[in-house]
């Protein structure tokens, strides 16, 4: 089993609304596969797919009743606590709810959280241990 | 904002028993800067993490509780049928839960989804329509 991921999928209540806060408020491009069903966003290497919650857990044979924390989050990190700073001011401005304002945090890292429509958690990071490339892409 | 994504953190009940299964059971090897505390894999670009749900949920500042689906799910996408046998052939042999054994699906894939040990679900699927370049990344 070769060590990588191919699609993040995440289950949502009102596709459009969805789409549109990635597409609008993160501001990222939607892939031409997408349709009225799924949307798909390339990322670097791997795919982002937004899917109707009942149907994603219709798909893998689950029921679809969950509540509270997923235990499950996702981190975009930024080259510089400057570049943290102005994601948040700009999705702050956007309306997009803020978890936890970007702080200094204990493994020396500069963090914060917002939360999608839908609930789901992006961590907007400075990690200076981390080495991204171009790309941004982990070394 | 640029278009990726850096880490996809899952939150743990057993840090030893979770990086068990991904070393172990996924047959993935663990990054060096791995401590006692959290244990980061490098995929493909991006990296995954395991670390203690409590201690997750403590730093998006959100409470710990929740159950049932999570709306989340990650692909690990084969490059064949013949190979999402081959997964869950061996995955099934090292004890692994199988959610839903792998089948034609009507997107046109062949498709079937595993739990590791805190639930998380991951799917197993060939897509004939995804092109993959050598590491594995989505072209």
């Amino acid at each position: 089993m070769e060590q990588r991921v191919t699609i993040i999928g995440l289950g949502v209540n009102d596709l459009q609304a969805s789409t549109k806060f990635y597409t609008e408020t993160f501001g990222w491009t939607m892939s031409e596969n997408s349709t009225d069903d799924i949307t798909f966003i390339q990322l670097n290497g791997i795919l982002l797919s937004l899917y109707p919650r009942e149907k994603l857990a219709k798909d893998a044979t689950v029921t679809p009743e969950g509540s509270g924390f997923r235990g499950v989050t996702l981190a975009h990190n930024a080259r510089s606590k400057k570049e943290v700073d102005q994601i948040f001011s700009d999705l702050k401005n956007k309306g997009v709810r803020i978890v936890k304002p970007p702080e200094e945090v204990f493994w020396g890292g500069y963090s914060g959280y917002i939360a999608d429509p839908d609930g789901h958690l992006w961590e907007i990071a400075y990690n200076p241990y981390l080495t991204l490339d171009e790309d941004g892409n982990v070394k």
